[in-house]
């Protein structure tokens, strides 16, 4: 195998936009320890000089359109955001706030007005924005924030107030320190009628920095990390912005106080408006993805070197990754990054067609739910990698000069900022229980078991359609004596998927029926969903561990000669250590017999083996800037 | 139930020692944030303050012997220890360092005079010192130190050296900035022979703070967490100390250079003096399942107040505890916590029965593999814990206000260091493999491999006695239709103990026979052994599973009445989701059918159920200070 051809087939198309952000970074040899060198304001300010290096770097421009200095180029955007991850993970988060969040909302919810007004300000970082979502008591209930906006026809203002301590925004990236102006969700009232959440433009800070009238800032202090982002909390109090503050793209409000929307439907319109946020779980799943292969990198380079124990007599002693344990800990790990890694590979792309195109709201559906179930399982991934990288590495993980703290702390909230991981699996599956429809929008937990009773359960079951993958199912004798086929038919592609396809599909119709059962027994809906909320979940989880795995098929299928069959081993020992993990299920459903369980277990033991001699230069092909050749870690052998 | 029976009843015999503790941490409700609030340097010096303050207030003082001002309560120490992991864990790994370890390597490894010398102003705390075993190079593998004591016959010193860059002394707490002295592990040559590694006591620092001549002291930097502990390397240079620096309770050299041991067997001498380690692992292991104590008692009385989402129309939003996923995730980890908690405190008095009795050798070795298995486990859950309590809590559980960020960061380490955690798991399973044995003494895997093969394996074997077990494991129908035992047999003591040992005696012998079959094969023994390592490290973890399940049974059996009931639900909850957890493997060895499996899963959910409307209670009973009142967490309802 050839490292550079895995790591350009890695790279794909945006190859040239990771380039510059690994050279970026190459460039600031010092970012390894910002966190724990630099009080705190030092810190965010390095960081914010950072951030507007990155900008003059071209890094937000490629996201955006051409007439406002941008290049129009979103899945470059996208591949240049993650590879930030590679460096001080404060610095993603922030490049995140201003150029994807705020900008974003401008973008996206604004008209041509905004756009000529902020954009090339926003990605310049001449004007440094917040993006005032989240409050004290909302986080995953967006629909039901508190503060509000009010129209005051008499001088053609809006108002916008915190009506109480829960509906203070709160965890507001760039509030504390730096951000000149805010993009502020809020209850929108018109003519004494509330129209739902909807986006204004508030400024916060005067050019001195100091709060304006009405506005209250405060800092939410020391974080477990992201120490270099300036969260802070705003309050307001009253405070009057003009008319064209409103984000109008979705919904107008003329002088008169007349409020109109192209989308009837309040709660379509919500969720039209909340598509926004695809952008930053598509971006944080992808952040996460690629800690976890800076994790991995150190972690796999280090138990290639530090050796102890062996075989007693012997003078040297053995090294860690040849211990059966230590493969088994690490190397499935390396595989499913892998897999994730292609997972979001697609999905940018499709992200990039879906807002390139700005097609149906069909499209922008799925690719919500593609994007809510990547970044679930790409941040869950990423804690449980780094985790167990740390452990890998002993008190020199623990270190904080190499690297695994900070990205152990840094990546922590990644599993519930940018939409909480369990409320976005529940998302996934109720995406997957029906087509969409106008009724069937709605996050809620009543509206989901109501719209399944009536009108999607047939469908789904019907969708399921079982019977075919049943008999793909085979469940041969494992080892047998076949010789062109020693697994048993265990390392088929057609077996993989189809294991996967059963259980997505044979979950979501169980999840359906007890819906159903549940609403026609009488019983209280809300109580109905709860008691399935587990299953609708591991739904969820199961249709998204499917998509991830099928993405690392036709990757398999698209490589190169060159480094084809090295891809197969890795793509293999995914995919059996998937289906190894919810073995307990297939065995519940007669899908697994107890012997072929058990010879998935030997054969991933096996696969890590043959894996091993390759981890090196499969973590090197993430190309990680400076691990060839600068990991910091400390890694005497016994006989230096 | 009682909350206040429930504490005495979780306190035990030792409620006096841990009350002084909470106490004391009250009284300093700074603790919280010292770790963000100073910088490095001070926030080690306020925990050295903390430390001595502990010393005045009798915290040592309760494990050492009367005579050195001590009050010879070895299980209140303990108890008293594990709770200061209530507060800052720093002062804990700090005290551990200096009452544990260090006093604890003059006590049980020196002889008179070096107790009459260091003793009482060790447990005083004015003669600070180190505990200095870990090098670079080697931590689980402490029999290939590089380090050497070389007794120089001349002068009748010995010479302390370090040949090499591994064999400088690392991670090592009170050497960064504190420590006066070093209990120094190093091999021992004598007359050009060595005898393996012993303990000898070297100065390192003089009264000025300086280091003294030949040492060479370094800082190890900011780390992941416990940056209150000044953990620091030690290199020596041909450092001289006299001959009664030696600690010679098992081993002497006399003036002329001759060396004596009762202990003939180099090995069992070597695992002799290890047996120090004891009490800090036994310490380790309950300060860990008292910081999940401390992490589910803010998450817990979070999700009982924190409401999102729920009903639409309805007035309020529901409760997260009271949302299916939200108990799933917290309350089996509650009920492990108990699990872990009664079988540390079975742990503990064991401990101190062994070790205030002095009693024989199969007793400590017992102990030891009871005090690695509930370490490993205890500190595992943990981590688990710490990180699933951070999810529950969102963003508000990201604030280093609300202490989960600083117990994620600090306990952390708590799974590598005392004894990796995968290292102390095959020292568990290589214990029931056989009876102790001479030569099967040695840590390394050719050992183990080379003794089974010769002697183990009918023992280990008949030991398994399996036959009465599997008639005991009723596969009765799940939801039968029986009044008196509606759920089928599953909330049976017996039934759930007859499991646990069936998987224990399954893998043991199973693990037996693989090395046995490699060994007669011809294989190379390190081979055989890397083969079944997983194997042997999960067998391993099934005895200490069993241990602790037991261990909750006794407690639920001895309760008071009044506690009792609620009790045994917890003992329930935590007893089938550690069989769901492992119910692949009960499945794949023909004990679960797939519908009792799956009934056990519909039963951890009606037990989560039943357990929820005592949760707030189940924590209050842990006592952790201030936190009934104080647990500083920010939980505005969205009517505030």
């Amino acid at each position: 195998m050839s490292t550079s051809a895995m790591r350009d087939y890695l790279d794909g198309p945006h190859k040239a936009a990771r380039d510059v952000v690994r050279a970026g970074l190459g460039a600031h040899a010092d970012l390894g320890d910002l966190a724990v060198r630099l009080p705190r304001d030092e810190y965010r300010d390095r960081i914010l000089d950072l951030l507007l290096q990155s900008a003059k770097d071209g890094l937000p421009a490629r996201g955006y359109p051409k007439e406002y200095g941008g290049e129009a180029d979103l899945g470059g955007f996208i591949a240049a955001f993650e590879t930030l991850a590679f460096g001080d993970l404060s610095l993603m988060v922030k490049a995140g706030v201003q150029f994807g969040l705020f900008a974003g909302a401008i973008q996206h919810l604004g008209t041509e007005k905004h756009h000529e007004r902020y954009l090339a300000d926003a990605i310049s970082g001449r004007l440094l924005g917040c993006f005032a979502m989240t409050e004290t008591g909302h986080g995953s209930n967006v629909q039901a924030l508190g503060t509000t906006a009010t129209y005051d026809e008499a001088t053609g203002e809006f108002v916008v107030h915190t009506p109480s301590a829960a509906a203070r925004k709160d965890y507001i990236g760039n509030a504390a320190r730096h951000g000149r102006m805010a993009a502020v969700f809020a209850q929108l009232i018109v003519g004494g009628e509330s129209h739902g959440v909807h986006c204004l433009l508030v400024p916060i800070r005067g050019a001195d920095g100091a709060a304006l009238p009405g506005v209250t800032l405060s800092d939410c202090g020391p974080k477990l990390g992201l120490n270099g982002v300036d969260n802070g909390r705003i309050v307001f109090d009253q405070v009057r912005v003009p008319r064209d503050a409103l984000l109008d793209r979705y919904a107008q409000v003329d002088a008169d106080g007349n409020y109109s929307s192209a989308i009837e439907n309040p709660d379509r319109r919500f969720f039209t408006m909340l598509g926004t946020l695809v952008q930053g779980r598509v971006s944080v799943g992808g952040a996460a993805i690629n800690a976890s292969k800076v994790a991995l990198t150190i972690a796999i380079r280090y138990g290639a070197q530090r050796r102890q124990f062996g075989a007693p007599g012997s003078s040297e002693e053995a090294i860690l990754l040849d211990y059966r344990m230590h493969q088994r800990r690490l190397l499935p790990l390396l595989a499913r990054t892998y897999a994730l890694h292609f997972a979001q590979a697609e999905l940018v792309e499709e992200f990039a067609r879906v807002f390139d195109d700005d097609e149906g709201e069909h499209d922008r559906r799925a690719l919500e739910a593609q994007a809510a179930g990547t970044k679930a399982l790409g941040t869950w991934h990423a804690t449980e990698t780094i985790q167990m990288c740390r452990e890998a590495c002993g008190g020199a993980g623990y270190l904080a000069e190499n690297r695994l703290a900070a990205l152990k702390a840094d990546t922590d909230v990644f599993t519930t900022f940018e939409g909480d991981n369990t409320v976005l699996l529940q998302l996934v599956a109720k995406g997957l229980l029906t087509d969409y429809r106008e009724s069937f929008g709605k996050l809620d937990p009543l509206g989901t078991a109501r719209f399944v009773a009536a009108q999607a359960v047939e469908i789904a079951v019907e969708k399921a359609a079982l019977r075919p993958l049943i008999e793909r199912l085979r469940d041969v004798v494992p080892n047998r004596s076949d010789a062109a086929d020693p697994d048993g038919g265990l390392r088929d592609d057609a077996y993989h998927s189809g294991l996967l396809r059963f259980r997505e599909q044979h979950m979501l119709s169980g999840v359906a029926r007890r819906l159903k059962g549940g609403i026609d027994a009488g019983d209280d809906p809300f109580d109905v969903f709860n008691r399935c909320q587990d299953h609708v979940i591991a739904a969820g989880r199961a249709h998204v561990d499917r998509i991830v795995l099928e993405a690392f098929q036709t990757a398999v299928r698209n490589a190169p000669e060159e480094i084809r069959p090295r891809l197969q081993d890795v793509y293999d020992l995914h995919a059996l250590a998937t289906i190894e993990a919810e073995r307990a299920w297939y065995l519940e459903h007669g899908r697994l017999s107890p012997g072929r369980s058990k010879a998935i277990t030997a054969l991933v033991n096996e696969l890590c083996a043959v894996v091993r001699p390759a981890a090196v230069e499969l973590v090197d092909a993430f190309g990680v800037p400076g691990s060839a050749t600068e990991v910091p870690m400390v890694v005497p052998s016994q006989h230096e």
